[in-house]
């Protein structure tokens, strides 16, 4: 019967005999071998660059600034609302968002400073506690609160995670009017019930779901922003939570239907009179609306888990596309393992190799130790054919590297430059005697 | 007012003045500077352990195999079952699995091969192009079907995408009999939907839930796999497919309830005497098991969009997770995005400088072009301080490789190594001599 012999022959192979570029998710490009590059080994450029921008955004630094140098343990201050006027509409004061870099943990945080506002009960500063225990990907992630004097008079300043290159969904929807597609609403629908489960669990409610306090992260990715910051500025510590987690339901609903009829300021107003079907939606998204807002009219009398009902499906299809976002991302991650260590590897030999303060050390004379280390080099980028052509051949690069950070027991047969010598050694003793070498320098320095 | 002078004066950058390694997700291990390491700019260490290893099966290959060197448009088979004996239970028939690469896109499959079975209807076959429309995160992808008689007999060969190192629910949970967590479970019943929501959709029947037929690629993470297989196997045009589509959302259930109750014969024999309450199960898991399997006998009433509605917010935590597993791997892959490009650059530099061949060459000499590279690499990696020790400063070093690679206006002073002379170039004329050190060494090989 034609099956494998032995099936343990190939259980037991050397470490890292290959530069470790395969492919982990299946291609469904389906390209021919002539129409790749060598770029399908590396990551794919869309998202590189997206990552490189965001990382840039997260480097940022702004010279000459009149903000404070530090503020509490945060320092480093960048604004990041650039607009000039201030809208009071959503809390009632100016506020004003700021990046800075925290003194305990070297990481960005997003600030977000409330002028003028004095703070009348500390129990209030307490409900941001709370808050923090919120851990919810659809939820921008609450930190800490403080009062500060650094300013014009009295602020306090609200401290959220940091997410580089964000817009919110007013930027993304109402600059250019363009329809919102049925799929898009019900992510957002989906992330936002989410976000809100988080958050009644927790014993809080929202009380805010306004277009320009809901960040867009990434590709219809949204999270809730700027979360307990009414909690304090309107604290009323006779508020009724059940009511106001019963008019997240609705005000979630609300905001989507906004987006869906083009128009922010659609609810309270339009109440029911509103159709989505004859702008080209399903009746499905339609009766959830009238569902959901007429609810808030009857007394809100609908659960939070009567409403995820009702989402049914969407909200599995916003987990099929998030788990296949998994699948790339995981796959692009893939093809990035390895560089890392080589990098390191490769700067390590740069700083060894042909050292002028090492030109007359006997130890890399022809006779001494480190000379293996320079006929290694030429072993590994130096090759030439039997004509004498240069080899540039990325693959014996990549393996040679591969194996000496392995440090395995093969040997090479390294031969001096005049091609009169020729002397073998194990990948384990060359890894010794660059180990030795990056060391001493080290000691030196 | 405290509030920056010209907004302007920081939106404009030279490009890649540093090492992009940003964190772009707020960390949440809240450690002190002094707890980090400079492993925390890298990749985390079990997570690039799991890839390598993944990749590592993704290149394995079988020397000396007694298996057939092409099969169809497949070559490099290589047995994934390992176990000697083969259980016909599911299909009725002997079948093995190979990983093999696909001559036409060089990816991995998965081939399922069913021996001893001779296609009687042409049809039957063409069924797996409705399962290739069938894209889900939690099913495996078909590709294709084709017989062969490439082994004993006939067989016939169903091509599914590769996951390396997965495992089978099986495997998992009935090697090892732990009770299962319920959010676990939850988890399980939200990816079996929402897979027969994507199957269904295609106007096809699952037919096929099997703990040993759905594989575990991650942590918690199943996809249905072997689709197709049964359409094919147990051929029949009249087949009802409304009343298969209702089984499927019973089987769902009663391969969850097997889980909870850690035995994978309970249904259907157990029927309704379970009470999951008594496992430390919650009452409303233990409602929805009942709702669904006592719908089975009912006649199957409840349709599919029915039951996601009763899934309600077990849907929404799993979107969580998964949405919470995107952040962390973005972050991840932030930290990678360079070094691809830089393992390029320092390959590049290793191919050219101190060849043997140049040794003599008058472009390389003290008044050549060429010595400029000699004497950058110097700059790059041969620092000293006033002290004469050596400086070994990564940053330093990943400074200059950037803005070499963006061949920026900067200009550096570069310095013989008798210290008697120096030259100013700017990034940009290195790069050309860089390129074109490296084209000639190209043209020549």
């Amino acid at each position: 019967m034609p099956e494998p012999f032995g099936f343990d022959s190939y259980r037991h192979f050397q470490p890292l005999q290959y530069h470790l570029y395969g492919s982990l998710a299946p291609s469904r490009k389906g390209l021919a071998p002539d129409e790749r590059t060598s770029h399908d080994l590396f990551m794919a450029d869309d998202l590189r660059e997206q990552l490189t921008k965001k990382q840039e955004a997260v480097l940022q630094t702004l010279q000459n600034s009149n903000l404070p140098t530090t503020l509490h343990s945060y320092h480093s201050l960048v604004p990041l609302d650039l607009q000039l006027e201030r809208s009071t509409r959503v809390f009632g004061y100016q506020t004003y968002a700021y990046k800075a870099t925290s003194k305990h943990d070297g990481n960005k945080y997003c600030l977000r400073r409330v002028e003028g506002f004095r703070l009348q009960s500390e129990a209030s500063i307490t409900l941001v506690q709370k808050w923090r225990k919120v851990r919810c990907a659809s939820v921008v992630e609450v930190r800490e609160a403080f009062t500060s004097k650094a300013f014009t008079g009295d602020s306090i300043v609200f401290v959220y995670a940091y997410h580089p290159l964000s817009s919110t969904l007013y930027e993304k929807h109402f600059r250019q009017r363009k329809p919102c597609p049925e799929t898009v609403l019900w992510s957002y629908l989906s992330q936002l019930y989410n976000a809100l489960r988080a958050i009644h669990a927790c014993g809080l409610a929202c009380r805010l779901l306004d277009l320009t306090k809901i960040l867009v992260t990434e590709k219809n990715r949204i999270r809730i922003n700027c979360c307990g910051m009414l909690d304090v500025l309107q604290y009323d510590p006779y508020a009724d939570i059940k009511y106001l987690q019963a008019m997240d339901l609705t005000l979630a609903a609300a905001l989507v239907l906004g987006l869906a009829l083009n128009d922010p300021e659609v609810w309270p107003d339009a109440q029911f009179n509103f159709d989505l079907t004859t702008r080209g939606y399903s009746s499905q998204l339609n009766d959830f609306m009238h569902l959901v807002l007429e609810d808030a009219d009857n007394g809100c009398s609908l659960s939070l888990d009567a409403v995820l009902g009702h989402l049914g499906s969407a909200s599995l299809e916003s987990m099929d596309a998030a788990l296949s976002y998994n699948d790339t991302l995981e796959s692009e991650l893939a093809t990035a393992t390895e560089n890392g260590r080589l990098v390191r590897l490769l700067c390590k030999f740069g700083f060894i190799n042909e050292r002028p303060e090492f030109e007359h050390d006997p130890a890399w004379s022809e006779t001494g130790d480190r000379y293996l280390l320079k006929l290694f080099r030429d072993y590994v980028f130096h090759q030439v054919n039997e004509r004498g052509q240069p080899v540039l051949d990325l693959g014996h690069v990549l393996a040679c590297l591969n194996k000496l950070d392995a440090g395995i027991e093969e040997r090479v047969m390294l031969i001096s430059r005049d091609e009169t010598s020729s002397i073998v050694a194990s990948y384990r003793e060359l890894r010794q005697l660059a180990e030795s070498a990056f060391n001493e320098l080290r000691r030196r320095s």
